[in-house]
């Protein structure tokens, strides 16, 4: 164990669009756990849309990430020392302990994982928020029946792939939105959905309507902008609007204006707008229902992986340009 | 009773705007009842916003009004003759006839209506589908609670005026938006809301601010446009927004770009699309809750009267522009 730390800093909030330089990378003495608090050697960090938001100070969910104290983010780490009994060294954890290689957190803020039947690291996705997210967004406000149909953006991401097969097996069609050939491919020949659109084809609206025949009865919207403003053009009456990430939006100077409000009105659109802690009291009902599906094999699951805290910018960065290509980690040790 | 009949037609659709030239007047020989119908001389017609839909054969809630045909509307009239035994003439009666001074309708399309309470033309909006409208858009969707601060636009017009009534009653903090002044001074003074903003004023943002302290919690909407773009900028967490109406969209000629889609994620707000036909067989409901409020002076209403079919297409107009006062009719005879 070397006993320095590494972090990296936000060091000043985004003008007109994330940059590297709103990031710091410092070193800094090994933190000491104290009564009651453990210190764990982070060897995973998620990266997640989310971060753009708590980059700024905008109202938001939750406050803003503080200037000149480490990136916030959730991570899987290894318990290194431990003064809580619920806790001992080589323990795997799940914490919020953001962009450093060590830190101490008080164990009421720490929850054990079990990877011996999935890998540690699936915490932070499938079986993380993105997947925890993805199951209560789709049954408690999608709601999706059988022979419906269902499109997801986003759908090769962390949530978007959860989402789509989550769809299958409700028994829907299910159409899935993704930048690239490449990635649609992946979400029709790996994740099973029944099509898959390019929106960087020019010609979203048209693909659209010949990939859903039958209109669209729930939308699961990740991206936001152009993508859901051609997705309004084809719901069906009384369908259903998940807005769980308007990703297009995040990093953009000015605000998309969206076109299509008739269409809520017209077609008595219920449009809601969801964040996974609105449903923290209910994490073990969703991961009861997540574990056996993707220990079965029943949900696959994709991650990308970057070596190295100091490539987490880039990553975040790449995240928000749609250039990574499922679940988003870094390995930090 | 003369022996012939005079009809407003939809002469053709509207190109950038509507027109007076999109109708043309006619006469026609009376029609004669036949076996199971019933003539009925119309006397009061209701102008609605939705009209201007129909004139379009854009996608809707229902098929768009026939060229050449009487244009489309509801009236109350009197019974002439009936071949169904369930009327009598003298009866009032609601009916679909439309624009014209007589028509004839089978028997199951007419419901008689009660003026021994209230005047029969409240039966085309309080007790109409505009009160029909307001008491399930608000009551189902709204949900507004005690202590909740409730958003109405079009806070004058036939829905809002009740709606924000209701909302009083349900004991919310009520705030209207309107067109002017002198419709401020009527939403406060005589309907007894707690504020009211002009949006006509120049200053919408600050001012919806300024009369909504603790932010809104039900927004119910008939405007749209740049109106429920300054709303969503001031919804709280977990609000609501009914989206009963875009009468800001209806007319014009390109579609209004909304900006702050990003207030119904962060906030969690949910948007729901309405129309009062989705609760058709719950009409008595809400007249059973709304007709003693009426009488009993709880609700009050306005009306706004134009004298002579031939002048109903400026009605409309005006209704699109927003230059009438309340609930706006047309004394046919």
């Amino acid at each position: 164990m070397a006993d320095i730390n590494t972090q990296v800093l936000l060091a000043s909030r985004p003008k007109d669009g994330i940059a590297p330089d709103n990031f710091r990378t410092v070193t800094t003495p090994l933190p000491t756990a104290g009564s009651g608090e453990v210190l764990v050697r982070n060897v995973w960090l998620s990266i997640d849309p989310y971060m753009r938001g708590r980059m700024s100070d905008a109202k938001s969910y939750v406050p803003a990430a503080a200037l000149d104290h480490p990136m916030v983010g959730q991570t899987v780490g290894e318990v290194v020392v431990s003064n809580d009994r619920r806790f001992a060294p080589g323990d795997m954890v799940l914490t919020q302990l953001g962009w450093q290689h060590y830190g101490v957190a008080r164990g009421s803020e720490l929850t054990k994982v079990d990877a011996s039947r999935v890998p540690a690291s699936y915490y932070l996705g499938v079986l993380g928020m993105p997947g925890v997210t993805a199951w209560f967004g789709l049954t408690e406000i999608g709601q999706p029946k059988p022979g419906e149909t269902l499109v997801v953006s986003a759908a090769s991401g962390a949530v978007g792939s959860v989402v789509g097969q989550l769809g299958k097996l409700a028994g829907c069609r299910v159409v899935g939105i993704a930048g690239g050939a490449q990635k649609c491919r992946h979400v029709v020949d790996e994740l099973g959905f029944d099509a898959c659109v390019d929106h960087r084809a020019g010609r979203l609206l048209d693909d659209l309507r010949a990939a859903c025949p039958a209109g669209v009865d729930v939308d699961f919207e990740n991206v936001g902008g152009a993508v859901l403003d051609a997705v309004l053009a084809v719901m069906n009456v009384r369908s259903r609007i998940v807005i769980c990430g308007l990703i297009a939006e995040y990093d953009a100077a000015t605000a998309y204006g969206y076109t299509r409000m008739r269409s809520v009105l017209v077609n008595r659109i219920r449009m809601q707008g969801m964040i996974v802690f609105d449903w923290k009291d209910r994490y073990p009902e969703a991961l009861a229902r997540l574990i056996p599906l993707v220990a079965g094999g029943k949900i696959r699951y994709r991650e990308s992986v970057v070596d190295g805290l100091e490539n987490a910018p880039n990553a975040l960065m790449d995240v928000l340009r749609g250039k990574n290509f499922g679940k988003q980690l870094v390995r930090i040790a």
